[in-house]
């Protein structure tokens, strides 16, 4: 075997045999296959494409890369979420103690956030105290004791897929499907899940940007779980504007605080409800009612046990940034567009997010919006609060939102808000 | 500008700007852009294409690379040969003495083998005490001198052509036109020539298999050397057999003193005489007479000037491999096929050519042939002589030729022998 004759395969249109793949993934994890060699390869698969087959193969091969952990000893049974990312996307942070108080182990494996999305990660280290990394045992002891845990991914876990998502992230071939759905997969195969949730987001915010490759991507992925035998369902859900009403790291946190505490805002309260009852059904508890554990607090004591375990302050004061400065609403009339790219673009560069995997980011920075598309809003008021601690990234985070809003001034027009879950695959 | 952006405007099948271009040769060439994002950016090249005016930018940007040579200072009008390269093509060992008898300047910048094609340095590095490396001034005083120099090319000619060709070789992205194209030209332009013949090679043992491919390649480089100033004609030849009758490298050079004595194999005479017509007419030296150059002793005097010149003995005796083995014909009848491929690859494994840039050559090793299709053959009569000096060689080498040998056994039939010279452009 060797890895031109695997390349050209792919190059020219072939199939790659289970050997090929077998052998390139683990020649690559080893270092017998170099960088640039992944690379081409890496680009021919997202110009040239994977069939089923061949992406099932793929994705074992990069679950076998590693080790694998292993749940069974738990009482209750597992229910993971993925989320394909997006701006204001904080849903994990209500929703993991949420299904936990619901009777499920929710078991989250998170990331850091790199370019305009935010990570779960980020976020909940703008609570003081609180820590991302974990042992195993740590993890497993957590989830035990708490019933859910969020923390990094040990680097046990595909190492293959650690090393060629880095690889893509610097080649400009992330947007491949068949390459996005095995590195989600893989990890949450290897991770040992009983079920998973898949939120695939579409719209600008997203990666992807229509809903035809979203569709492909969450059946490709329900595929993959399927096969391994994880109960595996997707949502697909609208990224065309943020979700709540901030993003960024310590702003998304008190938000999460307020869904937990019975009130936040409607699109996050919706979404979170609709993932913690596919979860709880895939986990085979279609009796509970995530609702009134919202309600009557049980999740928010979850939420205080758990980030307690990982050494956090649930009751300490959430960083704010030093500086503040308002964007006002250009017109007067109903908000019928808030573009969630540019709106995640902004917060990026307030500081919210990184530009590389070395940076730090900023706990306090972000948006925080005052009004979504279908409400009301005064020419001169303000329309979104913009927050850093380096005033001089306010006129770099107003450029990136310069098209982001329109206000229509036709009297009476009120455009249908668009709906958070467009579809459903399992 | 990044590195990113640019890749993502080739892999979604844009147009790369001049600027773009101008970038990334030369953040390629400092180490600013690294070899996995160029090797993601050349498969995207190669399965998307460049237009005209897009190679011809990056050819420009490879040749600004680097310094350029000067032959204006020469009293002859200069006159470079490229091949493409193919199995028995030792036309440039005859040819640029020819052409240097009747009165052109010949500076061949030359290459070693790699693959299934011999390299040019190889060939006369079998002739005890010939040197490859020489310095611009001493290629230059040879030139003036003796008319004719075949040398390695110095390192500061196209580097960034360098390193993308070393990329190239291992990443499996060699068989882009564009990428050809581009870097042949650029050192036969920075080189300063002021014509140019090039030696487009259609067949098995080429790397366009197909008259199509062929000509996009020489219609692109003629386009090239034009655009520079260059006066530039291609032939397509045929490279579907051997040329002559041997593959290797001792043994090439033993044929080319032949052709230069007068004698030797009528295609390597045939081809030989073509370009040299070609390169003279391109010179601007269109009287000159190459045949009586071949049939008067004048380009083989210039030939061991040009030995000498470089520390080589022309009279010395040519090393032999220390053990033979033949292979005999299957059938009596008409030889009808002798694949090219087949006895390259044969000849490589017996030793002629290297897998790695770092391997050496053995000077006796390669493939001789006994009859060239068309030819009558015997069974169970010397069909090819192999050679190397190391005999556990040999079945790998037969294992190559396994399907390379065609005889018609039907009586009277006579296939056309193929022509050598395809087609012309300029």
């Amino acid at each position: 075997m060797d890895v031109i004759s695997v390349i050209r395969t792919k190059r020219d249109r072939g199939r790659l045999s289970d050997e090929q793949i077998d052998w390139v993934i683990d020649a690559y994890t080893r270092g017998a296959v170099a960088d640039e060699q992944m690379a081409a390869l890496a680009m021919a698969i997202l110009l040239n494409g994977m069939d089923r087959a061949e992406i099932a193969r793929w994705t074992a091969a990069m679950i076998g890369s590693g080790e694998r952990m292993d749940f069974s000893g738990l009482a209750r049974p597992t229910a993971d979420k993925h989320s394909t990312g997006g701006v204001g996307d904080k849903i994990t942070l209500p929703l993991a103690p949420l299904v936990a108080a619901c009777g499920a182990a929710v078991p989250q494996l998170s990331g850091r956030g790199l370019g305009h999305t935010g990570g779960t990660l980020d976020k909940l280290e703008s609570i003081p105290g609180w820590r991302a990394a974990l042992s195993n045992d740590e993890m497993l002891a957590v989830l035990g004791d708490v019933g859910a845990v969020v923390c990094a991914a040990g680097d046990g876990l595909a190492p293959a897929d650690k090393k060629l998502y880095a690889l893509r992230d610097v080649t400009g071939t992330v947007e491949a499907i068949p390459l996005i759905a095995s590195s989600i997969m893989s990890k949450k195969i290897a991770e040992g899940t009983g079920s998973l949730v898949l939120d695939v987001k579409v719209g600008s915010g997203a990666f992807m940007k229509n809903l035809d490759d979203a569709r492909e991507l969450a059946a490709t992925m329900v595929g993959l779980g399927t096969d391994h035998g994880v109960r595996t369902v997707a949502l697909l859900t609208g990224m065309s504007v943020p979700l709540g009403l901030t993003a960024g790291n310590a702003l998304e946190v008190r938000e999460s605080v307020e869904v937990l505490a019975g009130g936040g805002p409607a699109d996050v309260v919706e979404l979170t409800l609709a993932l913690a009852r596919e979860m709880l059904d895939a986990a085979g508890l279609p009796d509970a009612d995530p609702g009134r554990a919202l309600a009557d607090g049980s999740a928010m004591d979850v939420w205080r046990r758990m980030i307690r375990a990982q050494g956090g302050d649930p009751a300490a004061e959430l960083p704010r940034a030093r500086e503040t400065q308002t964007v006002l609403a250009p017109a007067t009339g109903v908000l019928t567009a808030l573009d969630a790219y540019a709106v995640g673009v902004a917060a990026w560069r307030l500081g919210a997010g990184r530009a590389r995997k070395e940076d730090a980011v900023q706990a306090g920075a972000g948006v925080e919006l005052h009004a979504k598309p279908g409400d009301r809003v005064t020419a001169g008021r303000p329309l979104l609060t913009l927050h850093t601690d380096t005033p001089e990234r306010f006129a770099y985070a107003e450029e990136a939102l310069a098209d982001a809003v329109t206000v229509s001034t036709t009297p009476g027009a009120t455009p249908p808000t668009p709906p958070i879950i467009l579809d459903r695959l399992a």
